[in-house]
This record gives C-alpha cells, structure tokens and sequence, in this order.
C-alpha cells in the first residue's frame, strides 16, 4: 500500500497518532542531524507525552551509552530519561548478560569499540577487555605475532567478540580479535551499519569497521542493533509494549522501517531528514515502504 | 581425476617435469614459510634452471616491491632475478599505467598499503598519495570529517584506490579512501587474500584489511592478485609463455591452485608446506583439485 503523506494534513495526523500508544524513535537524522537540532522536534516530544504516549529512543550509535545520550538529549533540550533510551551497547550487553549467560573462565569479552560499549557492559556487570585499552593503541610489532600465535598475548577467560564503532581501529586490535575469533569465541557486534552520517556526508560505519573479522574468519556476527529482531525482543523484553499499538520512526528505509516491518509494528513513519529519500519508497516495487512519512519530524505538530 | 602423488616417484617427477617450459611458483608456503627456508628448495630450483625451465615466481604478498623480494631470494642463498618475480604490487601498478592508463588531471592513485605498493607505482610512473605518508598515521580529528566533507582534504587529482595490505590501517585512511570511492574513482585491490600466515598462525590478511571499504561502498574492487585471471594476463604479456606448457606450483588451493586451473594451464602442482592439506583435495566432491602433489618441493629432486 502506498505510504501517507501527513505533512500539512491534521486530520490525517490526527488519526495516525491516535492507533498508537508507543513511539520507538531513531534519533540521528530523525531528532537532529550531528549537531543541529531539526525545528520542532523539542514541541513533538512534548505534545507525544501530553497525550500519554510512551517514547523509547533507539539508536545504533554504539559509541554512546544510554549516559552519554541523555547529556545529548539535555544539550539540545529534549526532555528525555535515561530508561527511554536503548542504544545498540546497551541491546548488546543485556544480550550477553541475558541470553548468552557466558560462564566463567570464559565470560569475558573482547571489545573492538569505543567506550560507549565498555560503559554498557559494565552496567551489566559484564568483563571486558580490548576497547580504549590504551596499551593497544598502536603498531602491530614482530614480537605481537609471536606472542598471539602461542596465546601468551591472548586472554583466556575471552569467550566472546563484540565489534562495533571504533574510531581507533588498528591492525593489532584486528589480530587479537581475529585469534579469539579463531578459538572458537562468539562472533556479536552491535550493529552492522555500512556507514555513519557526520557533516552532511558518509563516513565508515560500524558495520565497516567490523568487516575484516567477517572477511578473515569467513562468519557473520549476529547484529544486536536494528534492523535485528535481537534489539526488538530485547525493546520488548524491558517495556512490555502491545506491538500493534507500537510505530517506529525512522530516516532509513533499510534499518529503521525494516526493523519496524519485521518486527510487526503497527505502523512505521519515515522522516525525510535523514539518509532515505521518498523516491526510494514511492517507486514501483520498492521493497521497504513505510506506513505513513512526514518532511519532518516537526510536521507532526500538525 | 584424483591428483597424482608424486614423493618418490622418480619416473613420475621426470614424466611430469618433462610436460612443462615454464614454472609459476607462488613463495610463502612453498620456497619457505617466513624466514624458515624448506630443505631442498634451493637444489630444486637450480635443477630446473639446469633443464633450461623458465621460472616466474608469483606472489600475492603486496607489502614488498621485486626489489625487496630479490633481496629475501639473496638471504635464503636462492638464485633468482628481479625480473622473475611478479607480485601482485607490480601487478596492479601494470594494470593501472598499461590498461587503465587514467589521465591527467585525476590519473593519481590512493594507497591503502605500504611501500611495497608505493615502489611498483613508481616503477610504472604512477602517481600516487596516501600509503606510507606519516601524516596519515594518526587518530580521526573532528575537524578531518568537515574537512573530508567539504572535500577540502582531499587530493582533487586522486582517480583510484588502490587496496592491498596495510599494517597501519586507521579510520582515517579508510575515511579517506571511502570519500575517493564516493567521488568515483576506481577501486582496485592488489589481492583479496583473507588471511595472511606467520608465525605458524592466520592473521587478518589483504583482503580483511581492504573490507571496510567494501562494506562502506558496497561494491568489490577488481582484485590483481591470485586467483585473478587479470594476473595470469598481465604475467603473460610480460612472458609469453604457452599456457599449455605451464604450471602453477603453490600451497593454497583457493588461490595458487585455482588461478592455474582458471587460466587453463597444462598443469598444476600442490605442495604440502602451506595452508591447504591433501585431505582437501583428496576429498570425494573437492573443488579445486591440482594434477599433482608432493609433501614439499624438494622432493622433485627424485
């Protein structure tokens, strides 16, 4: 079915607002873009709460933890709690934490990422090790192959790697990830997005950071971030919502509205302020069509 | 047809060395593995030189130039020329100034690499940036995304990336590259190995290191290396040599192998000293299936 046009159509808005009790948001490219706040958004949320309807913000990002983001959230003057936010870290570390139950001496985890993931494994309590460990912030040297082929470099108690953003990415972290790997470690990342918006252009997303792992060691990692059925159940699983009562709002077609699609949502609502176009849902035989799609996020406001 | 063995078959080694002119012999796995020399590799090589065989040795290892493999041959007392070493560095820079020929103003070439790729290049009086350059070994700044957006760090005469294996891939260099391939350029890879050996253990190899970009882009670069037939090609219009005439001498069935069956060579022999085992090949359904093998090279001495 074709997707509806709301901006400019209160009464449309109206209707489409009223068959949901639950707003799952994804937030770059939907709430801001970087640094710029979309106008409106701040007067969205407010009006979503005043009629009672419950916001959980879900993001890819993993750089971030679900701290880092209500700062964020502050900084631009968003009202939001730290409970509403469920990053891609945090849908992972409940993941290992919850539902893989590593068992000790094998419970630790190698982190090929930023401190947003280390953050989240610590609120639940998960060891880690890798991540910002400055000590492996630099040249792989001759000694470092030696030392990871007899497993002197090695940690035993890893019995998991979880890849995701990491602006520090190297050669020697890549070797050590991939010996784990290699010994037989479970292979997580917290998203696979190819790439990362910033200043209005593409950069290497996550998914791109953790690709030579996949490439080296011939498997794909299971992905806890969206479009993956892992982060709805682990939504779910925190806030108890009716899925068909629930609409996700997104920029891209191909994580955020597929992630609702597959997930049975009631509705899915695209933003045109992000990564997707509406040519792209609008043409014949588009694969991932949203319910409805607004301008922008503020268009909402009727 | 099941592969023939031939340790100890001195009717069969003379058979079989008879069938051919020229020897295509990969390095890593068969001359040697890292710095340890195989016993009778030197002794094998001269007594095909004495028969009149013409000898090209073929590596994928994109890290040395001729020049530098040359002097590994002088260190492990092997008597060999520049000119009989062909690597996929030297592959690739071939490729790029005899059948890309890219013109000027956007005829230069990003690395993604080290020296080795840098000295083809300018063998072949490519021009070239990125690589070795040590202004590139750092961490990502906030203002390199603004100014890789607003195309302001970037080289306006760059035309092609050029992936091989990098010890000191960054974020940076990737975000680099990425933007080229966005721009349009060409992308080529000297190989699309995974993995690389040392130290008697796998580490992430050329093709890991350049799978970022593949990700990002979502296209795959055209590779020169082994198995790729734009090797074999490029090999032949330097040499000359009857292709039914020829073998491929290597350990790797997925690529030493495999790149002489693709390029229709008389034969094709696997050696026991590197990755691949005869189990592989012996398998009832392999694949990739050589004419002939032996445990190691020098066993063609008979």
């Amino acid at each position: 079915m074709a997707p509806k046009y709301l901006t400019g159509d209160k009464a449309g808005i109206s209707e489409f607002l009223d068959r949901f009790d639950v707003f799952l948001f994804d937030c770059d490219g939907v709430l801001w873009s970087g640094d710029h706040l979309f106008p409106g958004t701040a007067e969205t949320i407010d009006m979503l709460r005043k009629k009672g309807k419950q916001l959980v913000f879900v993001t890819n990002n993993s750089t971030k933890s679900r701290a880092d983001y209500k700062k964020k959230f502050d900084s631009m003057g968003i009202e939001a709690k730290v409970e509403e936010v469920f990053g891609s870290s945090y849908s992972a570390s409940i993941y290992i934490s919850r539902i893989l139950k590593l068992q000790a001496p094998k419970n630790k985890v190698f982190v090929l990422g930023e401190s947003g993931i280390e953050q989240e494994l610590e609120s639940e309590n998960v060891p880690y090790c890798g991540g910002t460990d400055p000590s492996l912030r630099r040249d792989i040297e001759p000694e470092d192959y030696k030392k990871i082929a007899d497993g002197s470099m090695l940690d035993p108690e890893v019995g998991c790697v979880l890849t995701g953003l990491d602006f520090h990415v190297n050669y020697l972290k890549l070797s050590l990830a991939f010996a784990y790997l290699r010994q037989g470690a479970v292979f997580l990342a917290t998203n696979t997005d190819s790439t990362l918006p910033n200043s209005h252009t593409l950069f290497p997303g996550a998914g791109a950071v953790g690709a030579p792992l996949v490439k080296a060691i011939g498997r794909e990692p299971l992905a806890l971030g969206k479009p993956s059925q892992a982060m709805m159940d682990a939504i779910e699983g925190k806030f108890q919502f009716d899925r068909s009562r629930t609409c996700m709002i997104g920029d891209r077609l191909n994580t955020d509205i597929q992630f609702g699609i597959e997930g049975k949502l009631g509705g899915t609502l695209a933003v045109l302020t992000g990564v997707s176009k509406k040519e792209e849902f609008l043409a014949e035989g588009a694969e991932v069509v949203p319910t409805a799609y607004v301008d922008k996020l503020g268009d909402l406001l009727g």
